[in-house]
């Protein structure tokens, strides 16, 4: 971790909201470990410095790296004081992440949480940017909870670049009225605006959270670690999933594609695997053995999947594919990457 | 006008913002004609007070009526001070027409001023709402300009009720931001929203404004007043417009309508008629004579012209249909209606 702020020559400046949560830290590690970016297209420059701002620290092997600072404390209190001695951008940021949000269950049992954390945040992060001289590109985490089944309105059997979001969420009506801000202050010339829509991410590592997916990543990751979970879920029930290096790879595109490459200014929908819980089920047993697949135990619960039915299972991601981003082709795939890269945490977990 | 703020028992209170404008007087003037209204399909009442909420005062036989009251001033100011003598929106209040916002024009040309005055207005006005213990109606009005034809993603031939968004003005940003604050306030039961996307009004009575739409009226309202006057788009551009009289209609029956009527959270689309200068020339000639109609001047402004044609054109508004909201059915009949209604001061302006 660095206190000097001096900026380096050649080099970009780099800004991650959120960034000690799960998504901004395999990020930060992702940016470190290929060193450069290419910013919109333009020839790869070194990544001087990472700020990660959350309100926790980042785990200590990130902030190690010379090249990253971590400016801990409230989103919207940072962003808020004009007079901070460390203000969130600078005149030498080329790149905001702004990955930060409160979780779809927090904000719709506090609205008010969600309109200060996921709206008011976003719009005071775009005012910050378009104070500076420069013009950063801004790269904003949006998510399918968007689009959201309802009467009268319901979903296409297949959600294309051009759907129609309904977002049934304030969760969703959050990300999906950011979407707007970064499409205006982009076509205003205020920033250069990427807004992306992240899937559920599976395999997650760590514990449960009270998500209504969290399932999707539980199923896998407590039976590979030698705990029972449970599928609340029909097994047939479609479900559109995305590993986290899928995830990763899809923002850092976000900031390297060219503006032509890149498209329009409406957000771009990341590609999805359409699978289902009996699917994740076989592709465990086959890697792990029957007896890790027979933890699950399959416990239907109608609230879950209530929600779970709303979501869009089926996903054409054609500009993503014009960026090279791809679906993985199995689950399988997704549970040999998580193991391959938790093998620390499986083995200690089963010991 | 009154000063008398006591509720009458078994009546309704109605609030329009933008009160003092051109619609805003015309919707007042219809709902003190009718002086009953069905709030959401319920049996109807009786108007007992209309605020008209406005920086510049109402009209004086508007004032006239004991049912009017004025509240004069800044809408951002009215709603911002939560010890104001007399508050925007009441325990009273049964239905808010929110008409008040910054033209297309002033939010291209000052960011800053559109965000105010039509996002955060918007907002405040809503969390006013929600501070109540009551649930009102709100119409917001919402408009045509939410769609725009931009590279990437092109406009579909005809718009249906479930076509993208995809604002390319200010102005549109922050209307459909709007309308995701009234779906989400409407979801969450702190109002009973119902946003209604506007057309172009045409024949607007009074002087030309700096819209790049005023010509759709002035090619008319001029020559009836035995004035020039310019078209500045080719005779056969296709264009999208609705009559003063089909504009209020769609107001008010966007607060009469019943749940189940209205249907989706989503804005409903007004219906249009889509016609052309040169049939709008066409209709006046067969009207007022060709004397009349050869005071248009066709002189091209390429300015104009790229403007107008990223407008839709081809609207299929198959919900306001359900609601018996039709479209006029030629433009000869909105002439006709516009000289009727204003025979008055087109004599005025000939003698």
């Amino acid at each position: 971790m660095s206190n000097n702020t001096t900026p380096i020559q050649g080099s970009c400046q780099v800004v991650i909201t959120g960034g000690a949560g799960f998504l901004g830290v395999r990020l930060a590690r992702a940016l470190l470990a290929q060193g450069k970016l290419s910013l919109a297209g333009a020839a790869p420059v070194d990544i001087g410095r990472i700020t990660l701002v959350d309100r926790a620290a980042p785990p200590d092997d990130v902030l190690a790296d010379d090249r990253v600072t971590a400016l801990i404390g409230d989103l919207n209190a940072l962003l808020e004081s004009k007079e901070a001695a460390v203000p969130v951008v600078t005149a030498q940021t080329a790149v905001v992440f702004h990955l930060a949000a409160a979780v779809s269950g927090e904000c719709e049992a506090d609205f008010d949480l969600g309109m200060r954390s996921n709206f008011a945040a976003t719009l005071t992060l775009l005012e910050n940017c378009r104070a500076l001289k420069a013009k950063p590109i801004v790269v904003f985490a949006s998510s399918l909870a968007v689009f959201g089944d309802a009467p009268g309105v319901p979903l296409p059997p297949v959600i294309e670049d051009n759907t129609l979001p309904t977002p049934q969420s304030s969760y969703g009506i959050q990300k999906f009225i950011g979407e707007q801000l970064m499409a205006d202050f982009t076509r205003k010339g205020f920033i250069q605006g990427r807004s992306v829509r992240l899937m559920t991410v599976s395999v997650r590592p760590g514990r449960p959270n009270g998500a209504a997916s969290s399932f999707l990543s539980g199923m896998l990751r407590e039976p590979l670690a030698g705990i029972r979970a449970t599928c609340p879920v029909p097994a047939d029930t479609p479900v559109a999933l995305s590993s986290p290096a899928r995830t990763i790879a899809g923002l850092i595109a976000a900031a390297q594609a060219s503006d032509q490459t890149w498209g329009p200014r409406t957000a771009l929908t990341l590609p999805a695997l359409t699978t289902t819980p009996a699917e994740m089920a076989a592709a465990l047993e086959r890697v792990a053995g029957p007896e890790v697949a027979a933890l699950i135990d399959w416990t239907p619960d109608a609230a879950i999947h209530n929600i779970v039915k709303t979501w869009p299972a089926r996903i054409s991601a054609r500009r993503a594919a014009g960026l090279g981003l791809l679906p993985e082709s199995s689950f399988e795939e997704i549970v040999r990457e998580y193991i391959r890269e938790n093998t620390d945490a499986i083995r200690s977990a089963i010991r």
